[in-house]
């Protein structure tokens, strides 16, 4: 059975089957996901649509790379990002809940970190929100591996606190 | 040199050349670019956050892989996308020239097409738009070769079309 079309070679295994577990179950339930990302850019999107006959189940997502990106697209308060940073709980939470308020999606899964700079690289906060249900938070300590080890742990991540979400 | 972190097992090594020199002149020129992305699901706007040193060139990303996600993000018209299809020269328009409305970036570049179902697998339009300058379209026909073909395609034309507006 085929797994993530584009991004296969660049995945480890177990990811790609969590991937299409999560979307199975998505479609089965009948629930939408849609993303707000920072330092993964829009992989966790490109994951989510990569899967064939299972990315329907994937509703839309915001790729806010700056700060005003994060405010304009998602109503993240421009001095919650001041005051905590953009890569922070606060922030996370936001993001998620913003995408929430700004979509039709029934879960939604934010993500920024510091990929490979800042101030603790390898520093990544997650949020999952569910309509009508407690906003879920993560903070993850990956090291300094450097920018495409971070990001794909942080897929591996945001998959998880997804389909503990289902 | 370094070039696409995460995606690079997944990516031609030219197309990996070829997105760090994009990045590199918008770095230089100290333009911005922002994606709207609908078949591609957020692949074209991981790929230009994948190179270290030059990722700030990127805005903010679009991924509206909803009809109603490409209305309320990007505000196409949903008549027009009811009468010429979400796969159509002015969809692909009104999607790169709703990104620039939406958001600071220079340029702006859609992609909307059938990655391996709908009317023609493999059809897939193409727009960029730049402030104060006409927008340009492009539309391919990459055959059924299926999801990632299709998808790797899409962010070769892609990065090709932003070059040239550089």
């Amino acid at each position: 059975m085929s797994e993530a079309e584009t991004l296969s070679p660049a995945l480890p295994t177990v990811l790609e089957k969590k991937v299409r577990m999560l979307l199975e179950k998505a479609c089965e339930a009948d629930l939408t996901l849609a993303t707000a990302e920072s330092c993964t850019g829009g992989l966790l999107a490109s994951l989510l649509t990569d899967v064939p006959g299972v990315a329907h189940a994937f509703e839309r997502g915001f790729v806010t790379y700056t700060d005003e990106a994060k405010a304009e697209m998602l109503g993240v308060p421009l001095d919650v990002i001041k005051d905590k940073g953009a890569v922070s709980k606060e922030v996370a939470i936001a993001m998620a809940e913003g995408a929430m308020r700004h979509s039709s999606a029934d879960i939604a899964l934010s993500i920024t970190g510091y990929a490979d700079a800042g101030d603790e690289p390898g520093l990544v906060h997650f949020a999952c929100a569910r309509r009508n249900a407690p906003t879920h938070h993560r903070e993850e300590h990956f090291g300094a591996g450097g920018r495409g080890a971070t990001r794909i742990e942080s897929l591996r991540v945001a998959v998880e606190m997804m389909l503990e979400r289902l």
